[in-house]
């Protein structure tokens, strides 16, 4: 396992910043192991993200915020530290479909995955065999027109009592409040099976069967109240041609959907992603 | 070069398709070198794509229509036939931009697509040069705002002196007529720069990188009165990232318009695509 | 599922070969789905592939055999005739590595390879958890350098109780003798976790890293006595750059060796692959 | 046009080295644009790429050496400086086959490469037509069995005479000396026709196809004294199948060709290469 941390920065581009955050570590006698950074020209903005061995690290975690605020404050920046030793908790939202959430739990149990899973939450039974074939815990909340809020609240109780960090909606057939969203902004990441903003909306491989495309696509986004329109993560395509029918897209699309979710929710784990405005880079 | 005739066919579906026409062929001691169908299911419609040797052929080609039109009668057939040693003859269309042009006009002189370029028409002198170099007459016509109408009589005119077969905008940057479009239907290929129906119209590789999409993509179509609505031919993409300006993803693009344009260049050369409702089989 | 039958051919290559097959086919009343053919001008052969429907066809497929003889003999053919509707019966062999059984299993449970799994062998107790998970019996034989000879015993009598069709190394870490690879030809998959020819033999990630490669693959084939040097049925690779080490090529290839090995698989089932030579023809 | 200075660093890895690079930069005012660094674990190695923008920078790049040597001395760095309006200097050594240079010269007439191409040298006279459709310098000089130290010797004079910084060979098929190889490591750029290391040496169009590989690759590297086995800059493969013969294998493996070649040279001219051991990190 590593043992480093990773700041994660963003402001107005200026002079200096560079050598202001290479400085502050080296002057606590940090080990940068990767640094990479953004200068977007468009919104006249920096974004970095460095990361550092903890190993001889001369300054105490818990006081970095105070020791690093003066720099902060100087350049503006809005900024988060993380650590790689502290694995993200993560709630699964699923309905039917298995694939994602068969995709997740393998790469979790394979180590791919640095987090905790403490939670699957789902509208349906289906999915409580694969839930407990990777020893996690599943709670099913059924969905009817009637109870949408009740059950949003429950969901809710049970993020806060996980002390969840984040939320993965793996084929999650039901659409949040935006109170919801709200309070999770940036922090819930979906999959959509169309390569957006082609096919945005609902039956997309139905439309894409229809309109005679060459590819199919899937798209990995963060959760916004636009539906089909937050900052896209990841997407990626595969071919199709004239001998797929519909069935044979579901079936391919759902082998695009799940490397498309799998990359977004690694990159979110390892601290990769910055979202502005309503884009995000992914440092490499 | 390959002496070979080529069939293609597109008739209600129902038993005995396959056999009526291999019995065909090989009644006249044809030597099938390839066979292709389809069948779509939605349109209840069977496709076919039949190729032969003419070496010991015993059915002289010109009575082939003859020979032909009971099977066809009987089975409602629409049909094409086309021999492999005629080169259809090819105009291009083209504006001030010259990388699908320079990648035509090399893979046409390398021997990849087996065609007759008699001809080269644009509204801007730009590419004078690159035609000189591949020694293919180059007309320039310049567009105004109250001369499209003549500009189109004169290309038409053009196009009948030359026995023109098909024709490629190859980023033409003006907008073909109604009447234009219907007269030369499933004969005009286009290139449009994103991966439709993805950023439909204009400018879509500035939308692409406001949307903040991480591929972009090209589409060849035939051109239908629709603008970018027309039956897919063939389709790409290419990963961007955020390091990508609005200046490199226009080249990126170019690369891969100039690729795909090229694909349905030579697929539409080799008899290998059929249209039906608003979509294409390409035959492998 | 679909009612469906399908007939393999190769044999030297003349005309009237796709004419007779279509007439027998179409003479007993069947509904040709699909037809795919392939001459081979080195080995001068003539390979195909065609699919008909079941429903309504008038020849006892118990008789095709007696039926179809005449045409196999005099066009000399080596043919096989298989049913959609028959599942065949895998029997999977595996090591401690778990990726590519936990994706062959998580296909089969979807629907997407259509086969019966009566048996997992392994030389190992590890995977047993997942093959609980789904309900597919488990046998661990353990194999030391001394029994090699006792545990193939073994497992050719596990497989002939079970009736097993075919057999999937998946990432099974040990050679299996040439007697038990004749008696099973052309019936064994494995996968190899690089790009054959390339790093042939032992340790290809660290050879494509010590060589400083930019992509890795990933080849499946069926097993010969030759090592890593049977008949290609799928390879695919991945991009790499110098950010990945060994650690991260071995992830990075896990995940190609799962999609390239069920590829091959998937293709098997679907008898889509003729073995000619020391090649293969995978049927569209 | 960027007017920026790029610097390129390895040295044995340790702490301060981004520190102690980003405040010397940032001592003279540079507004860093770009900086990119890796740790290369096996040797031991830091390197790193940083490129900074010239308006402001308040150290005259004549004394950059100087200003610079104390702390390349403590780090013990491999270092060199590149500005980005400077255009390195390129020779292309070419033979028969003009689907290399065809691409190159059309990369460079639109601005993709950033370069003077003041001489292609060949030993065939078959491209001299697209010489001079770009308006680039054409030499031939014969080759026989009998004059090749002789050749050798001439066109390291004209390599001289024209201040020529990089060659590329776009596949020239002739071997150059250890001794012309030594006087140009790391400055010459090759291109071979396979996936390296599958199918080192000749004819690897014809092994791939006996092999019946599934994907055919193309590979560009720094040439060394060992035959195909220098460093690897880029690699890429296409997708292949029994229906295509040698005859399209070549058409196809020429597409991919140009595609890595091209690459490999902006790279190198972009100063994005570090060669270390027999590796290449390409910066992003």
């Amino acid at each position: 396992m590593r043992n480093t941390a990773c700041l994660l920065v963003s402001c107005p581009d200026r002079k200096g910043l560079v050598a202001a955050i290479a400085d502050f570590l080296y002057g606590h006698n940090a080990n940068i192991l990767h640094a990479d950074q953004h200068q977007d020209k468009v919104f006249g903005l920096f974004l970095m993200r460095v990361e550092w061995g903890l190993d001889g690290f001369e300054l105490d975690l818990d006081k970095f915020d105070e020791a690093f605020a003066p720099i902060a404050e100087q350049f503006k920046m809005t900024w988060r530290l993380a650590m790689s030793s502290v694995k993200p908790r993560l709630a699964i939202f699923v309905s039917k479909f298995d694939h994602c959430l068969a995709d997740l739990l393998y790469r979790h149990h394979a180590g791919e995955l640095f987090c905790d899973i403490p939670l699957i939450v789902s509208n349906h039974p289906d999915n409580l065999w694969l839930a407990e074939a990777y020893k996690i815990p599943f709670i099913r909340i059924a969905v009817t027109k009637d109870n949408k809020a009740e059950v949003e609240r429950q969901q809710l109780v049970l993020l806060e009592e996980h002390k969840i960090d984040f939320i993965v909606l793996a084929r999650y057939m039901q659409v949040l409040s935006p109170e919801f969203i709200h309070r999770w902004e940036s922090r819930v990441i979906n999959i959509h099976h169309s390569f957006l903003p082609a096919f945005h909306g609902a039956k997309p491989y139905q439309r894409a069967f229809e309109r005679g495309v060459k590819l199919i696509g899937a798209t990995s986004h963060y959760v916004t109240e636009a539906l089909d329109d937050g900052p896209i993560i990841e997407q990626d395509v595969i071919r199709i041609s004239h001998r797929d029918d519909q069935e044979s897209l579901i079936r391919k699309g759902a082998d695009l959907e799940k490397v498309v979710l799998s990359r977004a929710v690694k990159w979110h784990i390892d601290n990769r992603i910055l979202v502005y405005g309503n884009k995000t880079v992914v440092f490499d």
